[in-house]
């Protein structure tokens, strides 16, 4: 029998947005207020800034309707936040606020989707609790475009990226040929470290060759050979895609954009971008051809028109999954993924991860998935991705444009 | 009763391509597959440049099935140019060489699908033919995202550039407001001198507020009150999305994105892109915020898996129109459509015009449906453009992405 604790839970979101994170707070709501052991349900105002601000939603305040259509909202609903928490050995200042207001509200449940640094802070806020004697559990759910997370099959959002970032390959790859004259275009995905959606290029080229050349950040990078493989594909072919990623560096770990701009994020993360342009250009000056850079920015994570219907389902079902478990009494774990792909049967199940072992450490695509000469991926990478870009969005229009969830954000 | 004329049809896409031209060529080539007078349907390589080469494909051995996804298949299926032809007076070359292979196939149809530039071309062979006496109906059927097209309500391709424009712009708005600190976002949308394109950025707002500011090249540009503008919004809003459009221009005519590069196309158009980033920086060192710009880029003509499903159809119907009236005798048009928008109740019906008329003519966006600050697009735009984003695409999925038709491509 489930150790039955009364009290309030408190959902919040950090990090970049994806197209399905709302999927994965409508889980953790949905189930939430389902619960008879929770007395309230709050959505934190740009994660756990909302927490140390004392700006918490109340969602049992909301139009059912309306939180039905987080289903198909992008973005985080509730705000985001890029906030690290420092360590409590060091500065306590932010966990003895945070204990303040869980006290204040009789929250007895936290829920946290985010990345790799929101599993960090979960973790850090759990110890903090269990240190302070009070009785809190603490779920992480998992979302990241960049399907980083150490543990899970694979992240919530990185599905629908994928089959973004294919279909638009598919998509000007047709563009690219109209012309009897030939061109090279450069399509640049995010990913600072791990390329899992460069790599979901590739997916572009199961019906017809759309990709030509995928570059990931798994791999030092030498122009050398960039533009030797170019050369090669554009006399075979008369024409050339290549698809890469914002963190391709040199192999002394210099960013081959670098030096575009000096702006870093709240984490010391350098700010990425203008790549494509910079690799077009210097493949017009060396090659001499016509050149486009494409840049797939925030529309890779923000697609929610394009979002991939199982990545929805499973951001749902990690939500719930969080809320679920941590009424069975678990906590300081994320809910991850496991799966299997058999004889083309996918199958998914939630798996629960210690925190400990998933903050901070990033999963990269293996080595073993890029092929020799650095340029594409392999079928492994294939099978493994192509499930998780399968079924559409249940997102519905009006007028023709996508009708998102509009909340009423009542303070507490 | 109609002039029973027999003999084979050709159908040519020039121009840029758009997400439903392969609608319209269906048009075309289902309803010259149907007729009994047209004895083959061929489909010109790369436009009038596949006549020039002899290079025909005969749609009467392509599959019914695979022409049935046209419908949904981005981007020219047959191949298109951005051929200038000469003036006959200067250089008949061209077009004797147009009536050997009209002669050697027997062609008495011609169906060119495009912009100014291919009613121009259309308009042009349609007077040699009369000239050389040889018996040949010719229909221009337009596409073009740009809108820009001479009597004709509107223009096929437009209202799914509109639609994908429209909701890209919905959701990058959604992701720039998740976090508490402001971001300026610059979305940079095509159009050389019409801003139909970026006019639609106003449609993201019908639901909620997406986009602040939208800037046209209708109007001349002011760096200064641009950056007046997006200071005011930022300072009460907190943040700022505007969308401009490629071809924005000072009062002297100079492109605001000028010196970005020197090459041009085929037809002395200077090629541009460049001016998001370029914005977004100039606003970054001048308020001091965080920017990002967004080029839409190809994306926004080839994003077929968000494209209108009123496009399509009307697309279709546009094709279908031209060898439903050149069967009947009719020559040297262009079919348009003549809408009503009545009490929030569209119709549409295809109507013919002169070629005469519409060939290098560019229809702008009116004066009157900009605002008076030159930063807007007034309700009139809406009601105009708003049915012409209605519907979805009938598109065919596979593994979760579009199974886009591919044609045999038979040479004659």
């Amino acid at each position: 029998m489930a150790d039955m604790l009364r009290g309030a839970l408190i959902i919040g979101q950090s990090g970049g947005p994806t197209a399905v994170i709302n999927a994965s707070a409508y889980g953790v709501i949905r189930t939430a207020l389902d619960s008879d052991c929770i007395t309230t349900v709050y959505g934190a105002n740009y994660g756990i800034k909302g927490v140390l601000d004392d700006r918490l939603f109340i969602m049992d305040k909301e139009d059912r309707a309306e939180l039905d259509k987080l289903m198909y909202t992008p973005s985080s609903a509730l705000g985001s936040c890029r906030y690290k928490m420092k360590d409590p050995d060091e500065d306590e200042t932010d966990y003895r606020r945070i204990l303040e207001i869980f006290k204040k509200y009789d929250v007895r449940y936290f829920c946290y989707n985010g990345g790799n640094d929101s599993m960090d802070t979960c973790n850090k806020i759990s110890k903090y609790m269990k240190k302070a004697g009070y009785e809190c559990r603490i779920m992480g759910v998992p979302k990241t475009i960049d399907n980083d997370l150490y543990g899970t099959d694979h992240c919530p959002g990185y599905g629908s990226a994928a089959k973004y970032i294919a279909t638009s390959i598919m998509e000007v790859a047709r563009d690219t040929v109209v012309y009897d004259t030939g061109v090279v275009t450069i399509i640049e995905c995010m990913g600072r470290h791990a390329g899992w959606l460069t790599a979901a290029a590739a997916l572009a080229n199961i019906h017809v060759r759309s990709c030509d050349l995928i570059y990931l950040p798994e791999m030092d990078f030498s122009m050398e050979q960039f533009i030797a493989d170019v050369k090669r594909v554009y006399e075979q072919n008369g024409n050339c895609i290549a698809a890469v990623s914002e963190g391709l560096h040199y192999a002394d770990g210099t960013f081959v954009s670098e030096a575009k701009t000096s702006a870093t994020d709240g984490f010391g993360h350098a700010q990425l971008g203008g790549l494509a342009v910079r690799l077009a250009n210097t493949v017009k000056s060396e090659l001499g051809v016509k050149t486009r850079g494409i840049e797939l920015s925030l529309l890779q994570r923000c697609a929610a028109h394009c979002a991939s219907g199982t990545d929805i389902n499973e951001a749902f079902m990690a939500g719930k999954a969080a809320v679920e478990a941590m009424l069975k009494g678990e906590t300081d774990k994320m809910v991850g993924f496991e799966c299997e792909r058999k004889d083309g049967v996918y199958s998914c199940s939630t798996k629960l991860f210690e925190l400990s072992d998933v903050a901070n450490y990033e999963n990269k695509v293996p080595l073993s998935w890029i092929n020799d000469e650095g340029n594409d991926v392999t079928e492994e990478f294939v099978k493994y991705a192509l499930p998780l870009i399968n079924g559409e969005t249940p997102m519905v229009k009006k007028d023709g444009l996508p009708d998102f969830a509009s909340l009423k954000r009542v303070l507490a």
